[in-house]
């Protein structure tokens, strides 16, 4: 019987002693949290956009407001290039299709007289503005299909770590820091972060958890046909020469529907081609927030506007916010942090 | 100087006292999982295929196992219909679209001369062995389209609580109490448990979250055309009546890439329609595991093994596990546990 008493009189004394060393802990968690205020996305300057952000977070998550809403409505939509990471000279995916014509080149020597190959093999950069949509097509089909998705997805996964024509360092970190910090902090109120993007989506999956922390579940993105094939000992997923989905403009809401089925209740963008994301998200929706990130810092990163004028315009009689990334982010590439 | 010294004594105390307790707290942890052994499935009888999953939740879950899988990666895929509730006198779905034909031919006298509708008038059951695939997609156009997505989920939410034929309860209680009780389990165990089905995807979201506690961004399933529609308060997504994409067969194991982008390591059908997705989960992948349901306690439910014949014969030499439904469950339905 001493073996009992003794271990409650010992869970006795823990029991009272626990209860102020949980009040020493509450109060060293609360100050925590009121000290690391300045700390809530570091790499924004204090600015209007930021206290928007500050404010929506905390309305949305306060569940004595009136524009509370439940965590698992807490869904945030992100397009890619130009929003989350540089899309200059050329979103990723076309550099990477550069990079597997000039690789492929010696393989198919019909190249040298094919356009858009001859231009790609002489040097010019494949953007949206120098080729047509059908010739982009043409090159996926020519350098990224007929494989299976494990075989396509370890050859952007290598790819990813080359290096940037102007930064100097790897495509993995020509993400922008503010992004990454607002995408934690979203996560950290239970939001669940998607990307929703008109590069393809196997293309996003291969780099997205370990570059942005999003799962490969939560990228939507354009697709080309699959095929399922069966082999002796494993099965695999073909990928097929045809396109399947184009993710942009008004396909970006309705792809939304078809993989997540909920409507969003923030939307981050930064051209045209997210004007329909944007109002779905927040037309007739006093909960929802929208943002567009304004490429004007020519010394950081890049100047432009070219494709992202209608969306800009569209701003403030939609009540989104427009980010200079200029005046409001402190860094814009976690290369710059390093250095400050 | 006397505050912190006190603190910290304080402090040293707590932490000594605090291991006896640690340890004591994970001996009841382990008492209670060894007690609640048998309330793991309440539903199953032991049986082979109960063993088989609980060795195979173990060995998954166990980080110093070889068959470790990371939580990220415990992705389960299951059937809907036959699977996870009765598809018997036809599927959920085809007996919402009878009900809305009855319902609206008022409004459509030229059904009366035009099949399929003058046979559902008359009382033929909408199943797939009555009807074609291409008059089902004639009655779901007719049925279920020109509508936004809200419109129609608020359509189904309503039928989902009419009342079955046989069993004289609600369908949303049609459902099997075993798959309840597994879905529960794997989710306790970090899984994320997908719907992948031949039904309208936008029909199970209906009713997934409240029924099968799967929220709507974890149902796959067929999809017709959406398209984005701007008005002047609020913009909505708009069901067209063109079949986008048919959820059966080897597109369900491509659905799954396009939707997750990860393999399952669980798959879960009851007919011939999931072998390739049963394939893709468990071919040369030994941490995965196939399951299928056997439709054969007619006193209960139903017994038929039509288009269910391929994938029960497939079962023993790829490994997957036949449940029998009259000898493996203890119930079938929620509603048969109150009468027990």
């Amino acid at each position: 019987m001493k073996e009992p008493n003794s271990t409650i009189r010992i869970l006795l004394i823990c029991i009272a002693l626990l209860m102020p060393v949980g009040a020493m802990a509450g109060e060293a968690a609360s100050m925590t949290v009121t000290s690391n205020t300045s700390d809530i996305l570091p790499s924004w300057n204090d600015c209007q956009a930021k206290t928007a952000i500050l404010d929506y977070v905390a309305a949305v998550t306060n569940d004595s407001s009136p524009s509370y809403v439940p965590p698992e409505e807490r869904i945030a939509v992100f397009d890619m290039d130009g929003t989350l990471c540089c899309e200059q000279p050329s979103p990723f995916m076309l550099l990477f299709m550069q990079d597997r014509v000039r690789d492929l080149a010696p393989m198919h020597p019909e190249w040298n007289s094919e356009e858009p190959f001859v231009s790609i093999l002489s040097g010019e950069i494949l953007t949206e503005s120098n080729y047509s949509i059908q010739e982009i097509f043409k090159v996926y089909a020519a350098t990224s299909t007929n494989m299976t998705v494990d075989e396509y997805s370890a050859l952007v996964r290598s790819w990813i770590n080359s290096i940037h024509p102007r930064f100097g360092r790897p495509y993995s970190e020509c993400v922008y820091q503010p992004m990454l910090d607002l995408l934690d902090y979203l996560r950290s109120n239970d939001f669940k972060n998607y990307i929703v993007t008109g590069s393809g989506v196997d293309f996003v999956r291969a780099f997205s958890e370990s570059t942005y922390g999003i799962p490969p579940e939560q990228v939507i993105g354009s697709s080309w046909e699959y095929k399922f094939v069966e082999s002796n000992d494993t099965s695999s997923i073909s990928m097929l020469p045809n396109i399947w989905n184009y993710d942009n403009g008004p396909t970006k809401p309705t792809s939304i529907q078809l993989f997540i089925g909920r409507r969003p209740i923030l939307a981050y963008g930064n051209s045209d081609g997210d004007i329909e994301m944007l109002e779905f998200a927040t037309d007739g929706n006093p909960e929802a927030i929208g943002l567009l990130n304004n490429h004007n810092d020519a010394a950081r990163e890049y100047i432009y506007d070219e494709g992202a004028l209608n969306s800009s315009e569209m701003a403030p009689q939609s009540g989104w916010h427009l980010v200079s990334m200029k005046d409001d982010w402190k860094w814009i590439f976690p290369f710059e942090m390093n250095r400050a």
